[in-house]
């Protein structure tokens, strides 16, 4: 908390002071969601590349002076972070840019990106003796609260809706979390898990209402600038359900720039299946954002509503990027170009950002001058339901050579 | 390869010049697995703690002295290897031991240790440029070999038993490899993909035959050593099948102890689940290896025929260890634990030798003076149906706070 400043309201910029225990603006209610405002001019003084070289934690810890919790030792969690970025070797061609880079975030420990967010909800829950975290989730905010809250010794109550997929399940009981599955879609989940947790009074890890998860999930923006020696790409895409990853990455460039170790930020390009693309939808009609339908096989990102508007739609807008659509079979074709071209496996939401880079090439949005770097947000492992979707079936036969030599002509 | 000496039979210790484009001995045939020897005097005098602490390639090419492959670029591979090596929090207090520790390797690329070889096995087709890579698997040597290909820009065939659980097939698929399903056991498998190999003349994967796997799996030896500062625990602990992955500890092991940089090799616990345990019972026997049932639902390790058993049994008793057998349930149990209190979600066989530190600390094998590591080979996301076997299911309701709250009483 050394060089964090002061906390903002996103919508009447009221400013709160960093020692007090809030989520919310108190004046905004549940809208008014906070920012975490750094010392920009302090944080000069400290963070520069010389800094980073002589940096040997390679997990998000490398940035703490970055991250709204106070300092202590943090090797006793799960390693988060540091996750490869991958240059690419053929797909960069295929499309033909000047530049692709990949960014596997299925490599975080409980398989997600939404690893750096809960990290940071176990940190402040042990800052405030917490014994009990809660959320409601589609499914990877819970599985990495369950897993880092376990490693640390915290107490879980998960909400998750009726649809999540088996492998997520699984990763949650097996964390020892007490799961609830809502028998309702997201915005029945989110609303239980409100009231439960104002009721039990738990920690609350739902990310758009807490303000330091941002900061959990930003590091992901600062590992990229690093992995690129701060010269970034022009173009960064990930896909967007509640919009605070979005958000997450842009503040992430945002800080390095007021620090002054990045001169630009990139275009931020927002994707979102067109089984639910509200803020698709809110930037094509210029009209404010309205509930969807949630109807796509890319579950981390089917949010009818978001619960984190501004700072998603600030990224997208003050990065100059654009907001992009894709189908379900554009999702499932991306899966399998990204793992037989690149041997990287993302889940449907994760590989949504390939997917809507693939159509911004073809719409001309992406120029082939461009360099881009893609967030593959969740590991493929996650949903293999969807993913044999993407692939059809291995081919089977007797154990007999005669047969598969006939079968390989 | 610079620091490799030569190969040498493990039955008849004939020796062959290490630029012989060999996989057995010529005299003993396939039971002729080679070692890969170094010339240890040469590599005392690069390989030291100071070595080590400057080098900034935290992956597994970081021992590439080490490994029997050519030097090039690997930074265009996938990034296997430095996986988490956790001090258990929790475990430790309640297992009654000094000090325990748990590494990680589900966090590979494609999420078990398989990737180690995996990656060699790739290095190794370049060197020679093929163009296909094929081996059988139960599954994770298939899929980390699918990916590691894939990302190398190498086809494979993959010759799989029909039971392979369905993440691991999905995998496979996505990676963009030639799946052949064989309606047979492991052995079936084995053979035929020994005869295809031999018609097509692919570069041979299956890790018993090609004594280069054994040099990358052995780098998650070297790397628990480093991350202990070369001080070891008293056991090692790692689960059995082709017996490979424990010839490789040993090897790793025996490497830093011939160089110097340890004093002691610990001793390895062998751990098979008694639906398929041929090691454990020429062990307590006394007689020679001979086929066993595969009866378990830790598939990784269900190999009734081991292709390696020289090595394996070498392992165990040249470090002074043992062998020890555990049930299904005792691995399901192990799961949830691991998850519940570490937050490391393993897949059977990962687990499996967590397992078998449970078992040996009742039987008194290990003591409460001993520190223990445990290997986790793979990732419980690989195998779902197992793991909700492991844990129940969650409790299902309708969006009301007051039936939950009513639960929750």
């Amino acid at each position: 908390m050394k060089y964090v400043k002061n906390y903002e309201c996103t919508v009447c910029h009221k400013i709160y002071d960093k020692t007090e225990l809030i989520n919310t603006c108190k004046a905004c209610g549940e809208k008014g969601i906070l920012d975490v405002n750094y010392d920009y001019e302090e944080l000069k003084k400290v963070l520069n590349k010389t800094y980073f070289k002589n940096n040997t934690d390679y997990s998000m810890w490398r940035y703490k002076h970055l991250i709204s919790v106070y300092d202590r030792d943090f090797s006793n969690l799960l390693k988060v972070g540091w996750t490869p970025l991958y240059k690419s070797n053929q797909l960069r061609k295929d499309l033909g840019l000047k530049e692709l880079y990949i960014k596997d975030e299925g490599l975080n420990p409980t398989a997600s990106l939404k690893d750096r967010a809960s990290i940071v909800a176990v940190v402040k829950a042990l800052e405030e003796n917490a014994l009990v975290i809660s959320c409601s989730s589609t499914g990877n905010a819970a599985s990495s609260l369950a897993g880092n809250a376990a490693r640390a010794g915290i107490d879980t109550v998960i909400f998750v809706p009726k649809r999540a997929p088996l492998g997520k399940l699984s990763q949650l009981l097996v964390y020892g979390a007490k799961v609830i599955s809502v028998d309702g879609d997201y915005k029945d989940t989110f609303r239980l898990s409100k009231e439960a947790i104002n009721h039990f009074g738990w920690y609350n890890r739902n990310a758009a209402i807490n303000p330091h998860l941002v900061e959990g999930k930003k590091t992901v923006a600062l590992e990229i600038a690093e992995q690129l020696d701060f010269t970034l790409t022009d173009w960064v895409s990930v896909s967007v359900g509640d919009g605070c990853t979005i958000g997450s990455v842009y503040k992430g460039f945002f800080d390095l720039f007021s620090i002054g170790l990045i001169n630009k930020i990139p275009k931020i390009l927002g994707v979102q299946s067109d089984g639910c693309s509200p803020f698709v939808t809110a930037y094509t009609t210029g009209c404010p954002l309205v509930e969807a339908e949630e109807n796509t096989i890319a579950d981390s990102i089917a949010v009818g509503i978001p619960r984190n508007p501004i700072k998603a739609q600030n990224a997208v807008s003050k990065s100059g990027g654009t907001w992009i659509t894709v189908s379900d079979k554009e999702i499932l074709k991306a899966m399998k170009i990204l793992g037989s071209k690149e041997g990287i496996f993302g889940e449907p939401a994760g590989v949504a950002g390939f997917a809507g880079v693939i159509n911004a090439v073809q719409q001309g949005i992406i120029k082939n001058t461009d360099s881009v770097t893609v967030i593959v947000t969740g590991n493929g492992l996650k949903d293999t339901t969807n993913a044999l979707k993407a692939v059809g079936s291995p081919i089977s036969m007797k154990p007999n050579l005669h047969e598969l030599i006939k079968y390989l002509k």
